[in-house]
């Protein structure tokens, strides 16, 4: 009673300060219930939310508090006012846009991150942040079957890298002193231009937009029969471009498109960048994952020949939303793009003293390979837009080490064999029709019934389907369109999914 | 034992799936009682990491772990390698840049976060993280008594948020058509510029050098002597730039600059914004949530005109980072600049037809004045770079619930209150000098004791005084430079930062 009352007194904030420890443990304690309950029973709700426009916000006051509301009142809301508005992509029947997943070590990476709450913008501003990420890309490298040397940096998300990817293409054409200079309103810098698939995610579009080049400075490039982007009109189009007066200056590959997961041929592209002397980006932010597993290296063909590579592990290495990894063989010209270290920013002398420490194994000897490389003590704001950057390198390292690299590509593995269960019955059902290959765990189909040809109809019947499936509540797809065709995706990779879902799920879309 | 022999079992991970729920409850009742410890005791660490560099690169394996890890051990390192190497921000010694804190409240938030793990990228793929950022963005608009209609999404940061306005700034320009077009080889696009005070954020040349206008098209305005933006050299520079042949296209004001805390007169620029038909940017990062007190509501005085507005809830509102509040009083014309919508992320019809349902109290027709903010289904990705977005509007609606406004201003005023000791003290002590005014929590001073005038021997002595104090550990300060001298800077920002901190530090000074 002692405690209870102790306890209660702790609950309110004191006039100034934070909640009370004591408070946050009991809190935090009721909170991790509600996690693990969650986690439990995640599969149980409806995965896409049921919710009308504006239910949530109706349900709310139009004022903001004034006075401090108990926390007892607001956990309560969570379950009351937001769980129901929740689409659950933790869900083992999201299989909608790419499975995301935060796994069990991924949240409690979370939570450690959340209480130490610091911002590892330069290196003292948090040393283990800043190492812990070079060390955790550098397993990841060494887990994909990269070469050394490589770069890492993690980013919010694989849109933010893009756009650092061009932003240092861009930089790469150094006699245009483009980062002092701009690009408008001078003579001597022509029209830029760059490549993708036309199957590129819609990120690579944007990235043109802010760096200024434009969306027509995108070419894209058609694909073939199973949606790789075609290399010869690639190296087609550069020609056509240099001899209308454009500048191309780099190309995106995908490895792991958003519509069909396909591959473009990153070696045939590498060769096209070699001539040309573009800057290679390759985007495998779902895709690059299932490197993981060394039967699956292959996929990487041709990436170690990348100047930039996205890989998410907030994607399909079950680490919680965001996290997305990118590499660089040049680090010196993407930090030349970002680099602005202003006096209040500048590291005291002491540490930058200590920067000659020795390594063991070489490792310093490797390091140096590449310019910028060398560099003990970076400040990864310096290579980016971003300023502040949470420490997101914890998350991924518990979740590497708790599962462990045989566990992390058993787990894709078996996502891939779910995928294949789903492309043999498709396959065998002549009321159903593939329209993809299924290189990954993504399934492009649809239904496609006996003597039904009329296009429009289809589309109808499928978008119906897909409809019925998502009410219905137990699963979560989405839609893309091939060849003007409506197609439904069935994305496995959500680490909760099991075969039964898989079996759930087709019986469903047989009915 | 029975239940120890269970949880045992459940500790390992399954072939397939994720940590038990069971055993995540386990291991995240004890982060929980670990994360409360470190916060009751977080003022104990040395604020700044007194290790060498590599230090925590070279206690790890160089290879990545191939087979599963007992969580105990991975929680074990936590203690033993990554602790040695933070920086601790959360401590109430934290005293360098600007102080951020993770709240009680807002850590909670955190926790929910990483359990739903949801993209707030669509308002389907779930409609309360949609809702709730903009419900909780209308309550911060009230709270910082800033006039109706006005859009607001989150960002990771303020460097993105800038990035982004200055992107909608370049779209204004209509009828260049920058978005389809792009702005290099094109005589019609003469070269861009925008301006702000020589004290602005390094994040504003960034954003420059990102959009293509690079660092030459940002002109850098003096500031008078208390460190504000001379808004008559502001406009002769306009009318240099545009008689030169330069586009002007925006101007960025700061309320709180990050040296001296400075507010640029915003209403005499926002009249030359009109004059001259420029976008209006406020970078009120840190500064901003002081207005959440109504007595400090004249420092956002003008902003009501700007055209797009920076707040950051992880600078000075107690949320954990990351979370940067951007605010427009013209979404249509940002999300014009980024909008992209391919196939795969369209919305069905469904959730469409719904969004004509009706609001009370005339909310829709409030937020028709704007165009743009009729949207009862907006969907956040559209208003910026990134496509995934976390559901960061959880922790921020529970730290403006758990506080309510009253609390927040409480603590806000606090930090000023002991800010002004500070003032007190160092102006009443002969051998310290203030260097600038301390409009917030902020105070810029440097040791000049008597009779010792030499610049050189005053930089020795205040880089010594500073680097003595960051060794001591107890405290962490950063520098900066104010006229060519070196200037210790104390930033007050922490919720848990007391009297009696700021007195033992000012002794620790004078000692």
């Amino acid at each position: 009673m002692a405690e209870q009352d102790s306890l209660d007194a702790a609950q309110q904030p004191a006039a100034t300060g934070d909640m009370e420890p004591e408070a946050f443990r009991r809190y935090g304690h009721q909170v991790v219930d509600w996690m693990a309950d969650y986690l439990g029973q995640v599969g149980s709700y409806p995965v896409l939310a049921q919710t009308a426009p504006g239910d949530l916000r109706r349900a709310l006051p139009a004022q903001p508090p004034i006075e401090p509301e108990a926390m007892e009142t607001i956990l309560a809301d969570i379950d009351r006012l937001i769980l129901p508005g929740i689409t659950h992509w933790n869900s083992p029947g999201f299989m909608a846009y790419f499975g995301i997943t935060a796994s069990g070590p991924g949240i409690l990476g979370e939570m450690f991150i959340s209480a130490l709450n610091v911002n590892a913008m330069l290196w003292r501003t948090s040393p283990a942040a800043t190492e812990l990420e070079q060390v955790t890309l550098e397993w990841l490298r060494q887990m994909l079957g990269l070469p050394e040397p490589l770069f890492g940096v993690i980013n919010d998300t694989a849109s933010s890298g893009v756009l650092h990817a061009l932003a240092a293409a861009r930089e790469a054409l150094a006699d245009l002193h483009i980062r002092q200079k701009g690009i408008s309103g001078r003579p001597e810098v022509p029209r830029l231009r760059y490549y993708a698939s036309q199957d590129a995610h819609s990120s690579v579009d944007k990235a043109g937009i802010v760096l200024g080049v434009g969306q027509e400075g995108l070419r894209k490039i058609p694909t073939d029969a199973e949606y790789r982007m075609d290399a010869t009109l690639l190296e087609l189009a550069i020609q056509e471009d240099i001899a209308a007066g454009w500048l191309p200056f780099a190309v995106v590959a995908t490895v792991g498109t958003t519509s069909t997961a396909s591959i473009d041929p990153v070696p045939q592209i590498a060769d096209i960048c070699e001539r040309y002397g573009l800057w290679l980006h390759v985007d495998a932010s779902y895709g690059g994952s299932a490197a993981v597993d060394p039967h699956m290296q292959w996929i990487l063909a041709g990436c170690e020949r990348a100047d930039s590579l996205i890989v998410n592990p907030h994607k399909w290495l079950f680490t919680p939303i965001d996290c997305s990894v990118f590499y660089t063989r040049k680090p010196a010209i993407v930090k030349a793009a970002f680099s602005l270290v202003p006096e209040y920013l500048r590291s005291d002398r002491l540490s930058e003293a200590s920067a000659t420490a020795t390594l063991p194994d070489g490792t310093r000897e490797h390091l140096r390979q590449v310019e910028g490389l060398g560099d003990e003590t970076p400040n990864l704001m310096d290579y980016g837009v971003a300023l502040g950057r949470r420490f997101r390198a914890l998350k991924l390292w518990m979740v590497m080490r708790y599962f462990g690299q045989e566990g992390l590509a058993t787990r894709i593995r078996e996502h891939q064999r779910l995928a294949q269960l789903l492309v043999q019955w498709i396959d065998a059902d002549p009321d159903f029709e593939r329209l993809a290959p299924a290189p990954f765990s993504t399934v492009c189909f649809r239904a496609h019934p006996r003597g039904l040809d009329d296009e429009t109809a289809l589309e109808k019947l499928n978008e119906h389907l897909m409809e019925n499936i998502n009410k219905a509540g137990r699963f979560f797809l989405s839609h893309t369109k091939l060849h003007g065709k409506y197609t439904i995706r069935i994305a496995i990779g959500n680490i909760r999914t099991t075969e039964q879902d898989i079996r759930d799920l087709w019986q469903q879309i047989k009915d």
